[in-house]
């Protein structure tokens, strides 16, 4: 079987497309052809596929349903990278009105996209949850970190240099009584009024160049930590690019990033 | 600029194909380009680019030329893999008499690749250079390696067990007076007869799934410790897949193994 297949990004977690608008082509699609599309080497290669479908909600401003599977095949609810990646693929298609909000269908609910007037795009990721502190080690090393959960648990810390987090080829250890399903760790230094820099460790994948839910529960730490005022708009550089987060006064975090497609064509994976 | 490529493997070494059959999409491709296209993240991701050009061999059964780029935007001469990925491109779009030899210009000179009958491709490697013995060392273990040239240099080494040489993050010690130039390190356990397994560490590279020059030198190490005569031929299992190495009676080694093309697009990269 041949079908279409699309590759995109954001801030370089990367995706492949497929658009099966009416599931007619993939139906239920097997974890094994999401593994073989994601294989680097002997696959196209991708951290996940968003197959792309036309949603079943009332809604007719919600046409489209982002399918998310991750790499390994496993179903994933949402992915704030993946969504941008998604609605860029719709407005490049002529999929969607271009002059409105976006909105998608995921597993986590409706998520509302915008265009920014330079190209980017916006994601309303919804309402975070701030806990406690716990310790997170690295080898020897041991910091405070909060605890940040964007659907997802976020562990973030605070480090002079981001060197200092090592290698991390393995996972930091963290507090299993805080997080009994694992922890994704976000190691933050200060670059500037209003402006940060990331590097994350991301459960189940090991470091990454990007992590949308990362740089919020990031962003949303440093903003506590300067007692800034709601509505005011942090940039977090990763190692993948750069994310511009803010929280508003209703309790949203929006996330502003690029995103792009830049190959398109036909696989029989 | 959009225009046309292919994405394929042989024994997951994976290739970018970018046809361009009279040289006027790409002219001189730049590092620039190549590297785009062969980022794993924010490209399409491969190996190398072969970009598919008509070769300027008087020879009329010379129409092809390979020119093959490393992922870093060098230019490298050869790549047993890459040439089975590129005479696979040449037959799955009609571009080569496919009841006859392909013969592949390189800059290593012309190439002959055959089908076999189970539908995989094999090439004549050329000559070989065996010359002595060197040590080779991973941390505190050190083995004795034999020093075996295929166009590039190899140091050929048997271990009891594959994870012998551990994680292999860091590169094996060589003898610097016998490879001034670096060395791909092969460890080799035996699996039966005529028949072993590989690793190997890839100067500048690091580990990878699968080389096709160290293939050959692993074969010939083997055929020279069993003293097994000319004409047989060995399989030599790789993380990536199986390669079967003849050493003919002629001197010149004859590679076998798959290859695969496994999609086919465009891309402004």
């Amino acid at each position: 079987m041949t079908y279409p297949f699309l590759k995109g990004h954001g801030t370089e977690n990367d995706f492949v497309l497929l658009p099966d608008h009416d599931g007619s082509i993939h139906g239920d699609l097997s974890a094994e052809r999401v593994r073989a599309l994601c294989d680097r080497r002997a696959g196209i290669g991708a951290d996940g596929v968003l197959r792309v479908v036309r949603s079943e909600n009332p809604d007719p401003a919600v046409e489209w349903f982002m399918d998310y599977r991750n790499s390994d095949g496993s179903i994933s609810e949402m992915c704030g990278n993946g969504v941008r990646a998604f609605a860029r693929h719709l407005l490049d298609e002529g999929l969607v009105d271009t002059t409105a909000p976006i909105h998608v269908d995921t597993r986590a609910g409706v998520k509302v996209v915008t265009q920014t007037e330079d190209g980017l795009l916006t994601v309303d990721m919804g309402e975070p949850k701030v806990f406690g502190q716990s310790e997170i080690s690295v080898g020897a090393e041991t910091w405070t970190a909060l605890h940040v959960d964007m659907g997802n648990p976020h562990a973030v810390l605070f480090v002079d240099d981001l060197a200092d987090a090592g290698d991390l080829l393995t996972p930091p250890v963290h507090d299993e009584r805080v997080y009994p399903h694992g922890v994704n760790v976000e190691f933050v230094v200060e670059k500037g009024k209003r402006h940060v820099g990331m590097r994350v460790h991301e459960r189940g994948s090991g470091e990454t160049r990007s992590c949308g839910t990362g740089a919020c529960a990031v962003a949303i730490t440093a903003m506590l930590a300067d007692d800034a005022p709601r509505g005011t708009t942090y940039r977090v550089d990763l190692p993948g690019g750069r994310l511009d987060i803010t929280w508003t006064a209703d309790n949203h975090i929006l996330m502003t990033g690029p995103a792009v497609v830049v190959a398109k064509g036909e696989t029989d994976l």
